[in-house]
């Protein structure tokens, strides 16, 4: 990605810190939790977003950053929630600090964004942008919400497990597209291509994300397999579990769903081959192909050629090899 | 407080949640939240300022509403800090479900306050309210990280405990009258009487919670002495301290403004007789005169005379002698 975009957004982070005197216990884990190395992924879709709507990037740059720290507030809340100790190889919050100090900072970063939303944009913009950062919220919780039920609930099926990565990740993408188009006053029609965009490349992005936990390489900062050791449903499980005919296959994942995860790595490798011998890097692969060309689709056929459309297109394009 | 003024913010209250589908894990620990039997007195103050301004109570209900839920979030949150196991005679909602469960349901009420914003005011009204919210909000954590830090920090003097509770207390009181005044587009200087109205009240209220904690009478649904056994700086324990000369009574309130709290009855019953002898009773009363009397002269002299003006007026009065 282009360093004038990351740049941009590093100014616009910094400078909504800048403006309120944090007492150090809430903005030293803030900025920790900023500056921890994330892609900055979601707000550069914005600032694409709008340059291909015919704004700026600058004009886009507070949203931006609005949501990139909404999104790292749910990272510091959902590591609490998940006893998750490490993220991007670093310790997460509640455990450098404490999980009172984690939850504190996660809601002082809510009233950051949404000051960031009614000082830099008109009335309008403002009203539009609240609304679309607020319904996002609200999915991207109780989809954090059916991810945590998920875990006691042996019946979850794909459909649920789509649905459910529908609010807790692609629905932020979603946002982060669409802001970009309502910061250029974009048309009706071109929110709802940026909207489809969004969501469809939050899709492939999760997907992916789960692959990678299970057959990626151990250089991405996190341990390998770490979800099978949770028992969590993701894709290569479930989609591994609906295509298991053989006896001992079935029983393996009956188990698995039912609540108990593999206790060690011979326990983890087994049901990494059984995952990969059942199809799910294939299934996986088909339905990221998938998901990208409804995201590329969606912006050729109505956004204008720019490059920040094509750069969107690349972007999407790349989520189909990152890391693997 | 008169009737309709309660059944517009249950009204209103209702209405937020049903407009989403919430799945069971988040909705019923909201709905717990917000009919735990609060005053609603941050909502009602909201509605009494809309109309002294001008407008309706029915105009401002859905910022009310936003008010109530912002505050019912806190308090979730902060009794998860606190790990306080009661808040009005009930199980605490980290209690009742568990800490991922409070912690999510508290960001759930977040969203759904600004979703209220943005769909109930026009654009010039939404982004003023959205900027009150937001750095009060703000404010309202660094007031709670302050009192948190308190409690490792000997030194904290009555000073550092007023700044602390003007913005972990007041704050949202000020942002409650004041949201009443913008809904009813009200000038400049009446916005500014109305802040200085909601802060005094607010510091007023927080000095006697405080009181009410160490002198109260056991029907208020906690603990009485509840602070004192928590070791926190308040009201009552800085102002004895500061006046305490005998080396007997400097010694006790050295060791416990240092972290040693009373561990059973008798050294509690000890404590309150000292902070009664050096006179934290008789000060706070005086505090709390001067604190409403600056509230309710800044509403005689910026607001025109209406019998909403006057219940304003009455319900700082009310502060004065509440519990008692």
């Amino acid at each position: 990605m282009e360093q004038r975009y990351l740049d941009s957004i590093e100014h616009a982070l910094a400078g909504a810190l800048e403006r309120i005197e944090l007492p150090p216990l809430l903005g030293e884990p803030i900025r920790y939790a900023l500056a921890s190395g994330g892609k900055r992924l979601r707000p550069v879709i914005t600032l694409l977003a709008a340059e291909a709507c015919g704004s700026t990037s600058a004009d886009a740059a507070p949203v931006a950053a609005a949501i990139e720290i909404l999104h790292n507030f749910t990272l510091i809340h959902d590591d609490i929630m998940d006893r998750s100790p490490l993220r991007r190889g670093q310790p997460t919050v509640y455990q450098a600090w404490d999980d009172a100090t984690a939850i504190l900072a996660g809601d002082t970063m809510m009233g950051i964004a949404y000051q960031l939303l009614s000082e830099h944009y008109p009335p309008a913009v403002c009203r539009q942008l609240v609304a679309e950062c607020s319904s996002a919220f609200v999915e991207v919780c109780i989809g954090q919400a059916e991810d945590l039920a998920f875990r006691t609930v042996p019946s979850v099926t794909m459909d649920d497990y789509l649905r459910m990565i529908g609010r807790k990740t692609a629905r932020l993408f979603a946002t982060a597209a669409v802001a970009g188009g309502i910061v250029a006053h974009a048309s009706h029609d071109v929110l709802t291509a940026l909207r489809t965009y969004g969501t469809a490349l939050g899709m492939a992005f999760q997907i992916r994300d789960d692959v990678l936990d299970l057959f990626g390489s151990e250089d991405f900062g996190k341990e390998l397999g770490h979800d099978l050791r949770e028992g969590k449903k993701t894709f290569p499980t479930l989609s591994a579990a609906a295509c298991a005919t053989d006896p001992d296959d079935r029983a393996a994942f009956a188990m698995y769903l039912a609540g108990t995860p593999p206790r060690n790595r011979d326990e983890i490798e087994r049901m990494r081959e059984r995952c990969r011998r059942l199809g799910a890097l294939e299934h996986a692969e088909s339905l990221i192909a998938h998901y990208l060309s409804t995201a590329n689709a969606a912006l050729e056929s109505h956004l204008p050629p720019t490059s920040a459309r094509d750069r969107l297109c690349a972007l999407a394009r790349a989520t189909r090899n990152r890391h693997l």
